[in-house]
Order: structure tokens, then C-alpha cells, then sequence
């Protein structure tokens, strides 16, 4: 079987602008090279220096065109800044042109002293931040604007799909969130990619009742703490999907919206 | 049919410690007027200046004993301290002794920068604090040391159902997650009960999954522009759950769990 590789929190983002370029370069070289060595076991979403606007431009066409790899993966905030600020948004065009899969893992929220004790930062300040950056993005209209990415959302969308709901309200009763889209969020909010990285039946029903098992791919979070493979493979195949349904979670889902997929990866 | 009223956000937290009991016995008395005035319609949370601990138990002591009323209202956070902070303690503890009943209604998170656009605040900020008040008081070991107290969690527990598998999994994971509880976190979280402002079928199916009809209480929100009276309603009887499990949301759970409950409330 194969894996998707990406490098984690905090990314290349623990340096400082110019220096992103830097970094991303060694991961990515390091990503290729495994995925060369192991062919047919090992894929990976390439890192991305944001806050040098150019370099990311050039890491993107260097990591699709030369290293063939599969996407790339952004945190959901750099550095204290949202995906959704304008600075972000040349990049996101250009991937938007290249049908670019983008993989939003979280990052610790940019206010985080409320999540100090009880290791609260990644077991409820990592799901909030992704919750946060995606309905930024939704209310912004960069869904709306650039349709051709495919996003796929850790942790099961954080808490997106809890919220799904809420959101509409929240466009149907307030002008400002009407400002940027013209449909409810959940519209927009459907069509992205969730991974499943929670390995909660019931939220793995509600996914499946709300975005279609075409709209979720096998996650493990491996090799983090929370995460597990064994969990990830075990919580899919204890549900009472359908044999098509769980084959498109457990790899069809990933196969069709990731980029220079490979021969040896598809069955 | 009876309505409970309660003093939503910000409460009496508009104003500092001792000023907060005078707003406190102004608004509680103004509720046990209305409710005696309209006897039969109307029930009443009491407010509690919470920044004045001795003001707080000589109301909480007023609002069950002498105004007669069903329960109190705390905010999920006190003008950006967490419930579970010590200094509430005691308040917390005389709750318990008199098994009363605790409305847990959000407020905008202490560090609200990041929700100012899109009206974020009460769309995602809300049901954040609501999940991080409640998972430092199941962390903090309060539910575990006070369990008569019946938290009633406002906005369907926040982001509780869909997170609690992460909270379990960080209890496993994390030495400090385990240092005040001996259980999981869901062992707690599904003795506590719920509203059901979310009118999401996929939500409120979640939610029976996972703790049950009688731990869900029906909320309207009403008169907030996200709550409505009338999907309260509608989205309870639009589910296929049987005729017991609705009227234990509708009215069971609540008669059940809240304080001083008049003859005229019963059917």
C-alpha cells in the first residue's frame, strides 16, 4: 500500500520569511528522494515557503513539474496569519491553474495562551484553527473564486462539520457574510476533501451523510501521538458503509484529486 | 406551553465585581416577577455576579429558595477567566450540594482577534468557548468531584460531540490529561446534557448516538437572529426518533434536571 507523506506542524514556518525557501527546498528534495527509493510505497505533499510570495510561486511549479509530487500541504495559519489574507492569494491563483491538491493540516491557534494546560493545543486548539482558517476562506469567497483546487481537510474538518449548519444560519441572517459568496457555505463547504483522521463512528456517519464518501479520504496522522494506522484502516472498516464506499475513503477519493499520481499507486 | 428564560451574553459580566450582584438581583427579580406574572408560561435561569464570591452564593442561595427559580446561567467564560479556574470554586461546589441546575451559555473566546470578521464571533468563536470551557472543567476534574450538578451545555455542546473521541484519545496520550479524572472524557461529557440549538438533522442525530435522548433538552436561542423558536421545534419533529425520545427532549430531560419545577410546567 501507499502512503502520502507531508511535513507537519510547524512546517518550514518555524523560520522567518526569505529562510521558508530555504527549508522547503530540503524537504522537499528529501520527500522526492524517498518516494524515488521506495517506489510504489511512499508519496508526499510538498512544503511551501508562504511568506516569501516568489519562492512559493517557484517551490510550487518545482515540486509539480520536477519533483512530481502529489500537492502541497499548508498549515492552517502561518506564522498568526490566516490563508485567507490577500498576501496568500498569487499562490493560491496559480494553484488554482494547476488543479493544485492543497492539504490543510492545523497549527496551534495564533491566540494560544487559553490552551496551555491539559495538552488543549492540539486536542481542541487544533481543530478550532482549522475550523477557523476554512470558514475564513469560505466567507471570503476563496472557494467560491477558486474552484479548481482541491482542498482536503485534516481531522475530519476539525470542526466543520459540526458547525456546517451554523454557518448557513450565519450567511442567511448576516449581510457581511453574504459579502463575498453567493450560496450558503455548506454549498462550497461540500465540495472540498476531509480527511478522516478522527476515528469516531459517529463522525465518520456524519461525514459520510454530509459530504459523501467521495469527499473523504483515509488520514492516520501517523506518526503524531493522536494519530494511529492501525485506527485509521480498523474505524473504516468497522463501519457499515458500502464495499464502493469504503474503497473510495480507503483510495479512490485520494487517487482522484491528488496531482502526478503514479501508476504504481493506483490498484 | 413553558418557556425558560435566561440573561444571555454578556450576562452581568458588563461590569466588574461588586457591581455585578446588584445587576444580578436586579435582573433575577425582574425574572421572578415575569414568571409569577405569567405563571405557567415562563420559568427563569437566575444570573449570578460570579466576580464577587460571596455575593455569588448569597444569590445563588436567593434565586432556588426564595424567587423559586429553575437553575442558573453561568457564561462560557467570566470577563475572560475559565470556569474551571479555582477562584469559582467555591460557588461551584455550593451548585453541587444543592444539585442545581447550570445553563452554560457562550460568550466570545478571551482572545477574540481572530473572529472579527464575518460575524465569526458568535458563529465559530461561540461554540469554541462553549467546547473549551467544558473541556477544562472535565480536564480540571470539576464533573468528576461535583457530579450532582446538571450542566445543561448550550449550542448542542459547541464542538463536545464531535471532538470528545479526540479529548478520549488525549486522556490516553497524555500523562497531564489524566492527572485529575480516572475515566475518559466522554464518561463525563455524556452525563452532562445538552440543548438542541443546532438545527442540523445530522447534528441532533449525533448527538441521541451519543448521549441520548434523555440528555438532550430542546433550545431555541430565541430571540438571538441564529435562534428561532420554530425551528427548535420542527427540526425535533422532523427526526425519525421514536415518540419517548421526543418528548424527553421537548420537555422530559428539562423537568428532570431543572430546579423548583411548578406544577403548572407539567403536563
Amino acid at each position: 500500500d501507499t502512503e502520502v507523506l507531508s511535513l507537519s506542524t510547524p512546517n518550514v514556518y518555524f523560520v522567518e520569511g526569505k529562510l521558508q525557501a530555504e527549508v522547503a527546498r530540503l524537504a522537499n528534495d528529501a520527500y522526492a528522494e524517498l518516494a524515488a527509493k521506495h517506489r510504489g510505497r511512499f508519496l508526499g505533499f510538498a512544503s511551501i515557503p508562504m511568506d516569501d510570495p516568489d519562492a512559493a510561486l517557484l517551490e510550487l511549479r518545482r515540486a509539480i513539474d520536477e519533483l512530481h509530487m502529489q500537492g502541497v500541504v499548508v498549515l492552517s495559519n502561518i506564522r498568526g496569519r490566516a490563508l485567507a489574507d490577500p498576501v496568500y492569494r498569487p499562490f493560491f491563483e496559480e494553484a488554482d491553474r494547476r488543479k493544485v491538491c492543497v492539504f490543510v493540516h492545523p497549527m496551534i491557534p495564533a491566540a494560544a495562551e487559553a490552551f496551555t494546560e491539559y495538552v488543549l493545543g492540539p486536542i481542541v486548539g487544533f481543530p478550532f484553527d482549522t475550523t477557523l482558517a476554512i470558514a475564513k476562506l469560505c466567507f471570503a469567497g476563496v472557494f467560491k473564486q477558486l474552484p479548481n483546487i482541491r482542498w482536503l481537510v485534516g481531522h475530519a474538518g476539525g470542526a466543520i462539520p459540526y458547525l456546517m449548519e451554523r454557518m448557513d444560519s450565519g450567511w442567511r441572517d448576516f449581510a457581511e457574510c453574504r459579502v463575498n459568496i453567493d450560496e450558503p457555505p455548506s454549498f462550497y463547504l461540500k465540495k472540498l476533501y476531509y480527511d478522516t483522521v478522527t476515528f469516531s463512528p459517529h463522525n465518520l456517519r456524519m461525514l459520510r451523510d454530509i459530504v459523501g464518501a467521495d469527499h473523504m479520504a483515509m488520514g492516520s496522522d501517523y506518526p503524531h501521538l493522536l494519530g494511529s494506522i492501525e485506527k485509521a484502516v480498523s474505524s473504516i472498516e468497522g463501519m457499515d458503509f458500502s464495499a464502493a464506499e469504503k474503497g473510495r475513503i480507503q483510495s479512490g477519493t485520494a487517487l482522484s484529486i491528488m496531482n502526478n499520481v503514479p501508476q504504481t499507486a493506483r490498484r
